[in-house]
């Protein structure tokens, strides 16, 4: 083997690394964009932190929550965040169950499981939902592009 | 212009409108096939046809009904149809708001309002909700792959 060959390898060798750990790192990016922006989502949620919420919606998005029509666009969705956190405290905790990109759009399954408390008059209840979420990709971040929540407590 | 010149003229044209019309035709096609899944499951909803609802899951599905965990898997699915039928009986109507196809993967935004029967008592309520679907391309045939509904009544 001469020099030039076993130089050449070396350099193949260092190149195909480059390119994994490239190819891994946007993948591993790309994935962490959208549980990150689920952690965030929980967080401002915990604390009722509408301003945080409309950061994480994209553009022409529409939010389905419970016992109201669908709430399109963000002025829609942003009073309708308002409307829950004058009534409701949530401590609630997501489990995101699955994400699924494709090109600029992706879906992820989440359920969500905690308290919440009634702040008419204090009272704490337990909390569970299954989420079905919609994202696009808006100016490079992974936005909330359809949103859609149920709860899994028995009917009573 | 010669007559060569108007024949290849006319070849040309023919072959556009061939092309546009076969492409028109794909698109057509590929968008009835999602809005008549929904069409035939709103059918199978209202007649309480599990049999026929079971045919337009894929084989990995995951339904999420109201006030229940999620129902993962076809045997699970069956079973938690089955037992809202013993329950109540649907008269409702869905809306399409939007389909969006993804390859072989699609999402689709419906609300559905009409009736429900409560069986025990033959009382008939008001029913109305929002559903999310996403969908996956079977064997060339698109299924139900993920679907959560959420209902759109003010809480009592």
């Amino acid at each position: 083997m001469t020099l030039k060959t076993i130089s050449q390898k070396l350099l193949y060798s260092f190149v195909s690394f480059l390119l994994l750990t490239i190819g891994t790192a946007q993948a591993g990016n790309k994935m962490t964009n959208i549980k990150q922006l689920l952690n965030t989502y929980e967080t401002a949620l915990n604390a009722s932190d509408t301003k945080t919420i409309m950061t994480l919606y994209s553009d022409t998005a529409i939010f389905m929550p419970q016992h109201a029509d669908a709430q399109v666009g963000l002025e829609n969705i942003e009073n309708a965040y308002k409307h829950v956190f004058k009534a409701i405290n949530l401590n609630v905790e997501f489990t995101t169950h699955e994400i699924e990109k494709l090109g600029d759009t992706a879906w992820a399954r989440t359920s969500s499981a905690g308290k919440t408390t009634i702040l008419a008059n204090g009272a704490i209840i337990d909390e569970g939902n299954n989420e079905l979420f919609v994202f696009k990709k808006e100016n490079g971040s992974w936005k909330i592009h359809r949103y859609i929540f149920s709860t899994t407590s028995p009917q009573k």
